[in-house]
């Protein structure tokens, strides 16, 4: 799917909101690719970070996927709006076991009010990626007071 | 709804695998209430854990919820089995805007081997209470190997 | 939960709409209850309305269970809005064996734009009733042009 | 992604259950393509099933979307099993006006108890197609009794 973008400074934006989710840092997430319509954010599988069975929790793989959702959709908004997710919905596929994991979020559907973005979560090995999680997301562009 | 559990020790297995979620701990989360069929989660808002506005996160608010509704199912589940979740469902209904948060969990319908929990997520004030998010669950149950 | 409707006619508003739907006539649905916040909608078991082991079809559960959320939503809109499901999501907890299904809505969070609302689905026989799914949606709602 | 059928007679299989599920047949809906891990089901706009406005109820969409997903995992399970909609998600990304729906749907993740497939839901109209509608959704598989 080819995205436009309605503000030619994207990229900006994002790199600056992202930089302000403390929560991100908090999960040694990074943004990876910005482009108009897809967002890539990587986080990496720390033993502080488990669910009961030593695996990277839920959690975790959610934030990213959703963190990435919202800004894919921020790519697409005009300026001086902001984003926030209304609901999102995650299949776990697989046990989360790998050293580095990747949401990779790209658009569906961008409307004036509501937005739907897709995110594939990855688990990142030497052998190659493997998905672990599918998340579906809705997100509304506010202006910013 | 009544819950009988099939474990009668249900409430140590739940507390010990809790206690092995570093995840938890991260978050500063804490399991509060434990009842058949039904689980408290707690989770202070802290500055390192906000998203772009100085939010809570969702993603800590969907953690908790999560490990509310697993655990809820664990109560449920009979002696020597381990739960994971196969997917969920959030909605964020308003700005996580509190001190602290609880998830409280009640399951819908235990199966053998699919369970179904709902978590509301509630902001917690002096002046009370206020429901921030909601989220629907399926869960699944496996003797442990 | 009390929900106070901002339109005062917004019973007649809803049952005028309910009849415009040519499709809950073609599965039998009837509308209820209308109450501020609440709506519940009938539909019968038909042979002609089946899956493929002859319970009724996912799909009408589901489809009595989206005018319910979208009509509680409704009746707490203002006068000259309509409202459009955004998304939902459903669990089907059990096989839908019943002579007939009600699904009952409620409105969770009721906000300018959108709003969101919860439906269980219940078979009814004389023994009494079951819940045979649960639905969460987001529904929009939008002035009529 | 490439899908190895357990089955070789899976179109066999899925054709047949196909045929027995009323609720297709009174939407008008035909199964069109069938190959491994991937359904395509058609039906037509036809003026009793519409919502208020005239377009196609959401419930109509779904349905067609929810048989899809569950046969596509079906062309994946062995010889003996049935498959049921354990639960589904769908985004409705816009108003649902053509002559003619598709619903494509694609196995995402097979497993030996639960699959998890996608939807898409499009418009086709002489112009060419629109996605209108995405779903997500788990499917159980179980030896038939």
């Amino acid at each position: 799917m080819t995205h436009r973008p309605a503000n030619p400074d994207f990229e900006a934006v994002v790199r600056e909101s992202f930089a302000r989710q403390t929560f991100m840092a908090a999960l040694g997430a990074t943004l990876d690719a910005v482009a108009p319509g897809r967002i890539a954010i990587e986080a990496p599988f720390r033993a502080e970070h488990a669910q009961q069975n030593g695996f990277l929790h839920a959690g975790v793989l959610t934030s990213i996927a959703d963190s990435a959702c919202g800004y894919a959709a921020l790519t697409l908004a005009p300026a001086g709006y902001d984003v926030l997710a209304v609901e999102f919905k995650i299949n776990l596929l697989r046990p989360a076991v790998a050293p580095r994991f990747v949401a990779r979020a790209e658009v569906l559907r961008a409307g004036r009010t509501l937005t739907v973005a897709r995110a594939d979560v990855f688990g990142l090995r030497d052998e190659g990626e493997e998905l672990v999680a599918a998340m579906m997301s809705t997100v509304i562009a506010r202006p910013i007071p």
